[in-house]
């Protein structure tokens, strides 16, 4: 796509010295994500493989669940959001392609849920509005319960050695130190994909679109390692992609936590060095013989 | 509120030994902010300050813009999300208070403009839908030009003194590393507030609402640190804060940079021990005469 970086004039001051130099910064773009011609959400996003993210978004929104559910995307030739048609014009570009606009079109007989606020939280739990609200609804929107059969089993070497790995992989992190990283690995540690964006919400999306779009949904037998903090969104689209276990380099959230162990997915934090804390689904983590201690 | 934290069992794994320990996780929780009883939007944030956390959203979205646009923020007793009606029951708590919905209350005569979609990218541009949209929506909605008379001026040094300033002032993050920090310092490194959240732009919206709270808007004389990247959204907030300095610990992304020069704010990235790279509105950056080289 060409735009994933930019360049820009940068004044650098080290230790009182000053530099003016060119910089390589992460592009960010809004992408406006529509669903059979509806808009739905606006985010903003490193530009590239928006195809898969807006229709990784979909299965984490309840709405995609493989290949089958989907007619096709496109990008809106000239369109403008919010779905009022537009002159065409010299100042409006007459139709041209702003490449910020995708439209998702869902196979015939495919149920549309109820959307309409923003971060996928959703509100028929009898406490109202609250953590455990949020959880039953991933809950029961959840397409596939964590199956994995026989249990992925890996050993805490193996996710220590991820996060090296991942960084083997990413093309563009070390230029601009302003991309977060999701990749997906084989139970075995073997990298399956890496996806790089200002928004860690987009890096998994566009990983889940991509294997929605390869046919490789559920998730079943995959690890997904991501580069920050464990939030629950990303926690519940790990539970949408039907994904086992989830490896985060940072801190996970109560609530992330509490959805993990609601629903069998494992919960790796911390995951630095050969250190990890597991909050989650500990049954896959294959422990040696000398067992816990504390 | 006694809910910035939560503790939970955790399974630690450092280098091959295995202990069973509780750990302290940020808590996270989902609030539905209402404007005038009309649902709004969700943000998945950490409880704490929530009328703050409403305000401060409101005056990044152009609806407020002082605390007499102000009339009152509520929690809403028994509230339902979507507007809904519920039978009081035992399982629906009988009108009980989740504490996770506000309802913000504009004082009569306050505009409000047109809010649809989420993260505040307006479409009204020729472009369609563009990175320059979404700067000409700033620009255009922005209550208060950057107008700080006689401008800010800042040194380096001061600047790089910052950080280590967040840090002391931070009461959480060293016990859940799962927290974004953000701080206000006056023009002469005095920090005046922090905020904690689980998300970056929840922290900032704290701050900003606080502001609201107390007449300081705008905060054309304060410096906003934040503890990771600095992303558009971040950069729009200052902005409709009024606010002439943005300095983050980590990268800002292209369309943050754009936004900064084009509205005048001044932009500090990687801000780590001496070092920093001031992205736009380098006047307010006072060097010494040794002047710049390269």
């Amino acid at each position: 796509m060409g735009r994933v970086t930019e360049r820009r004039k940068v004044l650098r001051i080290r230790d009182g010295v000053v530099s003016s130099r060119p910089d390589t910064l992460v592009a960010e773009e809004p992408l406006e994500i529509r669903l059979n011609g509806k808009p739905l959400a606006i985010t903003m996003r490193t530009p590239g493989d928006d195809f898969a993210l807006a229709a990784g978004f979909l299965v984490s929104e309840g709405v995609l669940g493989g290949q089958e559910d989907l007619q096709n995307i496109v990008y809106c030739a000239g369109a403008t959001a919010g779905g009022t048609s537009r002159s065409s014009g010299a100042e409006s570009g007459g139709g041209s392609n702003t490449y910020n606009i995708v439209d998702v079109k869902t196979a015939p007989g495919v149920v549309i849920p109820d959307i309409t606020l923003e971060r996928n939280v959703y509100t028929t739990s009898s406490c109202g509005l609250c953590g455990k609200a949020s959880l039953d609804a991933v809950r029961t929107t959840a397409r596939w319960p964590i199956a994995d059969t026989p249990p992925v089993r890996v050993t805490p070497e193996l996710l220590a050695s991820l996060p090296d790995r991942l960084r083997a992989a990413q093309r563009v992190f070390d230029r601009t130190g302003g991309l977060h990283a999701a990749a997906l690995f084989t139970e075995d540690g073997e990298p399956l994909d890496v996806r790089e964006d200002v928004g860690r919400h987009n890096a998994v999306d566009k990983l889940v679109g991509r294997a929605l779009q390869n046919g490789d949904l559920p998730l079943s037998r995959t690890i997904l390692l991501v580069s920050g903090r464990a939030s629950f969104e990303l926690a519940q689209k790990a539970v949408m992609a039907g994904l086992p276990v989830l490896a985060a380099v940072s801190a996970p959230s109560s609530l992330a936590v509490d959805l993990a162990a609601e629903t069998g997915l494992t919960l790796v934090g911390f995951l630095r060095g050969g250190s990890m804390n597991v909050y989650a689904g500990e049954d896959r983590i294959a422990l040696r013989a000398e067992a816990a201690q504390g």
